[in-house]
This record gives structure tokens, sequence and C-alpha cells, in this order.
């Protein structure tokens, strides 16, 4: 028998998740790259690993290879896809699914509606954290780029964010502006670029030009800077929906630093499937 | 339950093959753009259906549907993947396998290494079967393109092809002479073109860049019409391996234009799926 796997999406993210811990499977890479092609494998972003823990307060290990074989530290969408793979398995019936990654511990939440919520930790707004090259904390900052100013905000959360306010992202200069900002000699290790579209104090669209990525359909950590960023310029509610172009996300914070923001979200099962023997 | 399929490829063109025997899909060009689409779906170059035939002296019937929806009459690569696909299920026994597709009907041949073995037809060479605009047929013809002068083969093999012969597929200007001849004003119906690499009378190296999709990782009318140019100019043997970049094909012609050309290559199994409820 081969190697069965499902494959899921969050927000058009796409995984390959495998039970590994009723088979035995620990692909080295060049049987991740293998799998992940597209013509000539299944076909993926990042292929998830459920594991065994190593860690008694857990209840699971995950694991996550992009499609080059190298292994990730986290990444909400695939968290999202790991928690409804073992509830949905009944692999656990808790709804609260404690979980060691390769980023340390991370409690996931199935929701009433079936979304999934991750604790995104706080924000750091001081600029050393991003990196990023200005004397002082703003709220709002003045980048030269481009020939032109622009207004953005700066946060982390884990990985560097800058925010443009733009009046429509269906036009907004993603494509100029993205890779500019991104690679600005103020963003030394650079940074990943969000054009947000302020809809009403609980709606927000989003396009993230990601670090090293370009455009992508979904980032997690991209929506959560930008909701966090629209709520200290006094923008926004306390939840806020951010519609990205694979799909929504919902994001929850308080406006205190001190508080972490929350982020649910959807993951859908596309298929099962079971390897032939060749593969 | 969710709709069963296989994943195959034939030479890296992939293919969702459907069981529609023993269970009834009739799919849209929605549901066939969504199933398609590589993050949301399953993902496929083409949709492939088996079918029960309309006529009495076949065994099947197939069709082959674009990811954009659209029907295509037939493909060398599904060809291949049909034949496979029945033989290895046990829904024949038989190794010459008759069967119905929307070009009309053909003969499929599962050979002693597995491999699946088409007819592509006779060859024809009189220019207005391509369309060529020249005033008379040659084995050899010079093409002004870019500025310079190229010799070619043409030939129709249901599709027109030209073909230039290269010292190196790997240094092959294909990103430049592709475009320009496949739109040369002497192809009114646009042409494939092969770029082919002689590397001994048994052996031939070959990239094609297709008309209207660019260069593709095979492409089995490509191969064919490169091994008859060949021939007739007398620089292969009757039976050539042509190596394109997804893998190997095997072509047969005495050379004789009133024989039809032979065509032999794998088809490969990569997964068995079962869609998921929503899908």
């Amino acid at each position: 028998m081969g190697l069965k796997f499902a494959k899921m999406h969050g927000l058009g993210n796409d995984f390959m998740v495998v039970d590994a811990i009723s088979q035995s499977f620990a692909p080295d890479a060049q049987t991740v790259r293998r799998l992940a092609d597209r013509h000539f494998g299944v076909g993926f972003d990042q292929l998830l690993l459920v594991e065994k823990p190593t860690r008694e307060d857990v209840l699971f290990r995950y694991r996550i290879f992009n499609a080059d074989g190298s292994e990730v530290q986290n990444c909400g969408n695939g968290a999202r896809c790991f928690a409804r793979f073992v509830y949905d398995r009944g692999l656990t019936d808790q709804r609260e699914i404690p979980v060691e990654t390769a980023a340390g511990k991370l409690v996931l939440y199935i929701e009433d509606d079936g979304w999934v919520r991750v604790n995104m930790g706080q924000p750091r707004f001081a600029p050393h954290a991003l990196p990023f090259d200005v004397p002082t904390e703003q709220a709002r900052y003045d980048l030269e780029v481009l020939g032109q100013t622009v207004e953005i905000g700066a946060v982390s959360l884990g990985n560097p964010h800058a925010m443009l306010r733009v009046s429509s992202v269906n036009d907004a200069p993603v494509e100029q502006l993205g890779p500019a900002i991104e690679s600005h000699p103020q963003f030394p290790e650079r940074v990943n670029v969000g054009f947000a579209e302020v809809v009403d104090r609980q709606h927000v669209k989003l396009r993230v030009y990601e670090r090293g990525a370009g455009e992508t359909l979904a980032c997690g950590t991209g929506a959560t800077a930008a909701m966090v960023m629209l709520r200290r310029w006094g923008l926004v509610d306390d939840e806020v929906t951010v519609s990205l172009p694979g799909g929504d996300l919902r994001i929850r914070w308080s406006g205190d630093p001190q508080e972490p923001v929350w982020m649910s979200g959807p993951a859908e099962w596309v298929f099962t499937g079971e390897l032939c023997d060749a593969n």
C-alpha cells in the first residue's frame, strides 16, 4: 500500500498532509521536492507532517517543509490545516489543541463555525524589532520611495511588516511599491508590504507583497499586522474581517500592546489520496 | 462518498483520470476549472473521462478537457494514460484497445515493457496540408526569420510542424526563434516548432515550442514530426528514441509516406484520490 495523505488548503495556500503517526514517513529533501512537483508528483506549496510529540504538555508535533525540501518554522495557514486534520480525522476530540512546532509550543482552537483560531503573539512596534532604521518609534512614518513620500505603519509579528492605506486594493500599486519598499534601505532585513483598504470599521481588504515571494494569495501575519496598525491608527474596531485575494480571515485585538492578537480562518479539505507504488 | 479519481502523467503532462462508467460524472466547464486549480482543487493540465462507448467496434470512449473547461479532440499523452488506466484497473484484459475519441476511433497497444503505442497516422508533406506558403514541396526549405536564413523541414501530423536541426538542444535559440517561426507569415495558421539534436541514428534530443502554448515538457506529435523529417533527411534509422525535457518517446517509421508512424511512450500513475464532500 502506498502512503496515505490528504490535500488541504488555507486560503489557497495548499498542503499535502500526512499522518506520520500511523504511517512511517521521514522524507529526505529530494523526496519532498519530487512530491511537490505539480506535474510529476502530488503538488503543494508545503508538506505538513503530523507526528508524535517529543514533550509531554502537547498532543502532537507538526513539521512543515517547503516545496524545495527545506523545513520552515511555522505557517499560519498550515497550522489551521493541521488542526482541522487531527480534529476531523478523530486523532483528538479536543477543540483546544496544544501542539509542538519548530517555533515552539502553540495552542490552536477549533471554533464553532469550523474556523481555527491561533494566538499570533504580541505586536512589537519598536523599530529595532523589525528592524526599521528610524530614530524613534511612531504610529506613522513618512518613507521616501520611488521619488514620492508614502505614509506607512511598521510592526513586527515575529516577521517585519510595513503597511500602506490605499483607497482601493484593486488599483493599489503593489507591483511598483511592493518590491521598492520590500528592499528599501531603511529595512535592512527587508520587509513584508501590505496595501490595506478600509471598507468599514469591521472590514478591511488587503493585498500583501511578501518578502522574498512577491504578492501572495493570503498572508496570515500580513493580515494580522494590517489590522493591528489600522487599530493603532483608530480606523477599525477590535474584531475585523480581512479579505485577502485567497479568502477571508478574522483578526481580533484589544489595542493593548500587552495583549496577543488572535487570528481565525478556514482550512479546507480538497481530497484524500494514496501514492501509487512507484512514488 | 466523493468522486474517485487517479492522477497520472505522460512525460509530465498530467491528468486527473475519472472512471465515469462506474461513477456518474458529467462536469460543466466551471467544475472542470475548479478541479484544475492547483491550489484550491486537484490540479491538472487536463481532465480525462473514461466512458461507455456510443459505437460497437470499440471498448471505451474517452473525453479530454483542458483546464479552462474546453473539450479537446485528442492528446497523445492522454491516450497513453487512458490505456494504462483501463488496463491496470482491469476494465479490460486486452492489450490492443480500440477506443472512441472526439477525433474518431483509435487503437492503443500496451507493449511488453508497459509503454503504450499509438498509431500517429501518415505524415503529410504537401505544403497546403500545414498550411505552409511556399511554391513547391521540398525536403528542406530556407526560411527568412529575424534577419537570418534557417533551414527547416515541414510536415503535418494532423497539426503543422516545422523543425530545425541544432548542434545542441541546451543552447538552441528556442526563446527567440520559437515564437518568430510559430507566427511567421508563411505559416498562416501558425506552426509548432521543433529544435532537434541528432545524437546518433537511433537517438534524437528535442525541444518543442508549441503553437499557442510556448515551450512544453513533451509534445508527442512534435517528437513524431521531428523523427519523420530527420528520417526523410537520411539522418536516422527506422526506430528512434526522442528525448524531450519531460522524458523519452520511441518513434518508428519505415520512411514510406504511405505507412503510418508509430509512437510509444510511458504513462505513470502518481496517486489515487477521492474528493472530499465539499468539492
